[in-house]
């Protein structure tokens, strides 16, 4: 754990400049401070062996950490750092969307190359990086009342690697687990599917991103490099309990409804044409039926995907825009077929039923 | 966060060999649950979005996270997978109890090598791997009463990163903080210090552990390999609240004093003929002066330093005694000097008193 016990200027000198590793927590702090508002249960944030919150009767705590290694989950010569920031907190911020909960305080873990002659269009050497990254980073803290709380920092051979953790609450019992789906609850996804895939394949083919314009190429690079976690929705379902379950689509659609149909002992059929795949899909399908499996199987869009009855839906639908977010209707939870024990997924196309392959990104295969 | 939905038997086959990043977590899920002891708080644990903990009126959460990245923190031809579980582990409960807290919950964040030539003695692709790996850190968290509740996976280009989450607890307002030392207190240091220093410089001169050898260079090695979390001393004094501030000793004695002094605003004497040098230090120390510089400026032993007054010196002592823990008083806090600006801290030596320099390890330098 990171700790340091004086306040200075904010993060402005590169970790190559700065004296220690001890003056670049000190920045990081400062930030901390300068974006945060106070929380009145947080005793103490940055700046001791452990952060120290205050426990309320009848609350929850929801903790998750997810982790970005360079060269795996994110290229340097593409994700400019202000995005890398972004996205570092917003993936773990969809996690506790995921819940239900309310995002409150966040721990950013690096492991920064000393030397990284690979990249060379944005070396996290550079005092610039790392403006960019925390400018990002902090933006979206802030936006979210999310505060920084502690972390650490290790130099590392080649790699840049992230681990962001991020704390959430919420009323004791209220939390939208994966396993409360029930027969007959419609599935609803927010947004749109595919979009953050497409920007990925685009990345891949030399597309870059480029502030300010509004082509559908950008907006689905945009979409991958800086994803928006759905925390004000997912908030206001939990706060309602409109929901039966509840996942964020960091692994796929399919994949992701799969863990739901698996924990909740259900299965689902998806309508084909009901699924709201992104337009900028297109940019890299060869036909329809690609983008959909596409959509269905390109990770990380970050949206919701859930469960809910149908006194539930006139609710979630004015929440939704409220939170000028779209909501499909996408099909329905079903029982689960004995019969087709690998997936519990099935797909209605042109009146037929077949079966919806769970396959999203896997690190080992 | 990783979250998978049924169990399966123990953590028995590589990540080569298993069919996806799913079966691993499925082993490690099922690892954490025969390991864990049922907690009345622990709502979820690994198998949704995030974990869920109950709150309770009364009580404060300690969180604290370390991270270890191979070749800079850790070498795999030196450090056998088993003590590297355990290390993970260990290097955070040492915050915990460095607080005065108990260690409850905790997450760990592993970025595993998809090939790492490098690494012919100990290769993480290895089903034995991480068979031992496991094996250290669950030990150690069945010791401790700790529940490992989530955590992410993914692959690496080269190095092996793990990011260590723990979660603690303790009675609100009774967390030691580093800045509540007072002129007059005595500062005390548990075990012996510069031993893991040792241990680092035997294993950078060749010298491997070996099981059930006593010779004092296998002492050294394993304290390094092996650190012990001053777990249950640093409760018991948190929960007798005998200590006004604590820290433990990851950067060097030196270094961490002064984050002691800079926080509480004090300075420190320190009885050179006090401090508990580990016998093993003289094993790579050319002469006594050398060794005492590495004890307290060769960080990673995770002994507990802490600032005490005279009345709760008594049972400070019997703690230690019941706990098996050597502890010794070090010197005196005392005002901070003005004019010794850069270092609040004197070393009495000889009956004079000299500079001491706070210089710990530093990622950076």
């Amino acid at each position: 754990m990171f700790a340091l016990c004086s306040l200075c200027p904010a993060v402005a000198e590169s970790v190559s400049e700065m004296k220690s590793e001890f003056e670049f927590i000190k920045r990081i702090r400062a930030e901390a401070a300068r974006h945060s508002d106070v929380s009145a249960d947080l005793v103490c944030g940055i700046g001791d062996d452990t952060a120290i919150i205050s426990e309320r009767e009848g609350r929850e705590t929801l903790i998750t950490t997810d982790l970005l290694v360079e060269d795996v989950d994110f290229k340097l010569c593409y994700a400019p750092p202000r995005c890398l920031g972004h996205k570092a907190l917003a993936v773990s911020l969809s996690d506790i969307a995921a819940m239900g909960g309310v995002p409150r305080y966040s721990l950013l873990t690096l492991a920064i190359p000393k030397q990284n002659p690979q990249s060379t269009i944005h070396n996290p050497q550079l005092e610039e990086f790392w403006e960019e990254f925390f400018a990002g980073y902090f933006a979206l803290a802030e936006k979210c009342g999310v505060i920084l709380i502690g972390g650490d920092i290790s130099s590392a051979p080649e790699r840049l690697t992230i681990d962001s953790v991020v704390i959430g609450q919420c009323r004791r019992g209220q939390a939208v687990r994966r396993g409360g789906a029930h027969v007959g609850d419609g599935i609803y996804v927010t947004g749109e599917v595919g979009r953050s895939a497409a920007g990925l394949e685009l990345l891949q083919r030399g597309e870059r991103m480029s502030e300010g314009e509004e082509r559908p190429a950008q907006k689905a690079v945009r979409a991958h490099l800086m994803p928006e976690a759905r925390v004000e929705f997912g908030r206001q379902v939990g706060e309602r309990r409109l929901a039966q379950a509840m996942i964020d689509i960091s692994d796929g659609l399919a994949q992701d409804l799969a863990h739901i149909c698996a924990d909740s002992g259900v299965g689902a059929v998806i309508e084909y044409d009901a699924v709201p795949v992104a337009a900028e899909v297109m940019l890299v399908a060869e036909d329809k039926k690609a983008a959909f499996a596409l959509a269905v199987s390109g990770g990380e869009d970050y949206e919701l995907l859930l469960t809910a009855g149908r006194e539930a839906e006139a609710e979630l639908i004015a929440i939704s825009r409220a939170c000028q977010v779209g909501l499909t209707r996408i099909g329905e939870i079903t029982t689960a077929s004995e019969t087709e024990f690998e997936s519990k997924l099935q797909l209605r196309r042109g009146g037929r039923l077949e079966t919806l392959k769970a396959r999203g990104y896997d690190h080992f295969l």
